[in-house]
């Protein structure tokens, strides 16, 4: 999946990344990956599930992950930060 | 699985949820859920994370589910608000 399929999920209102999200399906992708850190995985969540019940009802969850990314905090030190990652797809439709 | 097993998480501080898990293991438990709504969808993954890389590291993610729930909002109006189920398991130790 090239690297032009993820979303990365921060601080914008939830209907930004949707659409994102949206036009790459729209433009052909059959995988498109929703990503976020910390507090922005509850937009990646909702990111998600306004995709596929509002917008595109044939995309589906394939699967998700979470981690945890040791970043550098402003002083200096190291924090972990969870992470997820919502792999959506839209199966081939009938007329490709 | 017993709902027993089943932790939500909320507003209160992360290690509380952990602590809760953790302990719901070590009394027997094969698997543990934990859910959160909305804003605490964060807290119930670095749950995850905690529980499973500081504490239990033999406890795996079984899988991982999103929805929509439709709540009343406190003018009675309808709204939508996501969720998450992080299931976690861990494998029967070979001295049981």
């Amino acid at each position: 999946m090239p690297e032009d399929n993820v979303i990365f999920v921060g601080n914008k209102p939830v209907m930004n990344y949707v659409l994102a999200a949206v036009t790459q399906f729209n433009e052909g992708a059959k995988e498109v990956t929703i990503k976020a850190r910390g507090r922005a995985i509850s937009r990646a969540v909702d990111t998600a599930e306004v995709v596929r019940h509002r917008f595109l009802t044939d995309v589906e969850i394939d699967r998700i992950q979470i981690s945890t990314e040791e970043l550098a905090s402003e002083k200096g030190e190291k924090i972990n930060v969870s992470s997820i990652e919502i792999f959506l797809k839209r199966p081939r439709a009938a007329t490709d």
